[in-house]
């Protein structure tokens, strides 16, 4: 199956370049990027151009940033091309639900990937919750942005998510795991006095069994970085360490991990799969939860952040 | 019908008493409130006591301000009531669809309510649009916030929406009138130093037509109010008025108002008929755009308010 990779950047290069290059599904047909490309591939820079010169190419994926996929995605599909979306998959939920619609209308493929839901142990920690009783759940996210997004203008500016941007997966990870909806009722929000979004978030949710449910994102953690969530059940403690690398069960590691090595060459087999089946998977949970966020958070004004 | 009104507030006693004073259909049976009451019925200050003390009160309507409005609509799901909600359904997104599937489970009406779509021109509004081809929207909704939210203190705190409150009821209109689906792509907020929640925003909007479409909301508008719609198409100008009480095609007043005086007698009528047949209408679109904009919107620091 062929793809073309939209947006060339440092998620492309680390992740979705060789997660393509090792699937034997799939085939890097081109790019298109202002600046980035990839060797032995043939690099467009405009998209309509792609389009036109290479019917053969019936997947296009994008990894820009939020704000101008919603333009790149439209255009996939009024082109008749399956569409799947890095995460975000959008800079609103409106603009998605119009991707959804479109799509939908068109009968092509439209998948809004969260890659950390397919981290090695996220299933086995679904499977051990779904018969549990939750009594609190706890997420920690803390790492540096200077080490994860250098140089990236964009997620200081609005749309950009901030601290939700790495957030957003511990959120996928969440909305994946518990059996029951969850949504935000209160969220403070750390932004830098020379930014427009925040550094970092304390999130507290309803669960509708009542569970206490919290999150901590924070993006200026020096030293170990932190990926963790921990739920307590009244048959004992689940821990994901390393964004979901790892489970424990009452501090004793556990679990079976997911088959396939690594979050995107998975992402890029559900892909393939969706593609075959016609199907849509738009799941935007972890979206509204970062936009409920947003939208409703007490925002407080902390030191400027120099890159 | 008999129904309980939950939050004896200003759009209470303004709005709702009467409407239901009015109406052959429905007998205000009950209030719920901390203060307030209505002369001649019984007054509960606990929600849960009178759901027990009242099982022949089948409908609840609920004006209290969004951020409290989830635990008290799902209290009154949860004992078997249909429920009816003042605007904004909830204070965030993902609440509103807790609220949404707890109602389908059970097999009750949800309502929730856009009492500007009810305005006198909006059905005309719709009607005249359908088969135009718009070029451009311009929304602006310019009011005195001292005088019409006098003294409350919650619009400024985070969920209280701040001038989207009455912004989202232009929006509501907007929704409501348009065929295609729009989505938020750039807001500007002014939010008063003091302050969680703008007291102006500039919109701007995506129309898959490629029509321009933004809006102006502020807070500080002394003198005349405005709340007005302004709609260019191929075949000629259409504005409504008073928040949709006038309609004027080219200048010219213009269409049929709908029948049954009022907004919220026709919102009653309309819960009536949904209770009747069972109906469940929550449509999120006014509060999707919302929460959009103050998720992705640019905030501005403006001058600190005191009421």
């Amino acid at each position: 199956m062929k793809t073309a990779l939209v947006g060339i950047g440092k998620i492309a290069v680390d992740q979705h370049v060789p997660a393509i290059a090792d699937s034997a599904e799939w085939e890097l047909a081109a790019t298109v990027s202002r600046h980035g490309s990839v060797d032995g591939v043939e690099a467009f820079t405009d998209m309509g151009k792609m389009l036109q010169a290479r019917p053969d190419i019936r997947v296009v994926s994008l990894c820009l940033p939020p704000v101008p996929r919603f333009a790149y995605a439209m255009q996939a599909l009024e082109a008749g091309r399956h569409v799947m979306l890095e995460k975000p998959p959008g800079a609103t939920l409106a603009e998605c639900h119009a991707l959804d619609a479109a799509a939908r209308a068109a009968g092509l493929t439209l998948y809004a990937t969260w890659h950390s839901r397919h981290a090695d142990m996220v299933g086995a920690a679904k499977s051990w919750l779904s018969d549990k009783m939750l009594r609190a759940l706890r997420v920690t996210w803390k790492e540096d942005v200077r080490r994860w997004h250098p140089g990236q203008a964009w997620i200081w500016e609005p749309g950009g998510l901030g601290v939700f941007d790495p957030g957003i997966n511990a959120l996928s990870i969440v909305t994946e795991i518990l059996p029951a909806q969850i949504h935000v009722t209160g969220a403070t929000l750390e932004v830098p006095s020379n930014c427009q979004t925040p550094i970092a978030a304390e999130i507290a949710f309803h669960h509708p069994d009542g569970a206490d449910v919290s999150a901590v994102f924070d993006w200026r953690q020096q030293g170990d970085q932190t990926w963790e969530i921990e739920a307590v059940t009244d048959s004992g403690t689940l821990t994901l360490r390393d964004g979901g690398a790892v489970m424990e069960v009452d501090g004793t590691v556990s679990g079976q991990a997911a088959p396939l090595g690594g979050e995107y060459p998975r992402l890029y087999a559900q892909m393939a799969q969706l593609v075959t089946t016609g199907g849509i998977d738009m799941d935007l949970r972890p979206l509204t939860l970062v936009t409920d966020a947003l939208a409703l958070g007490r925002r407080v004004a902390t030191d400027p952040f120099e890159d």
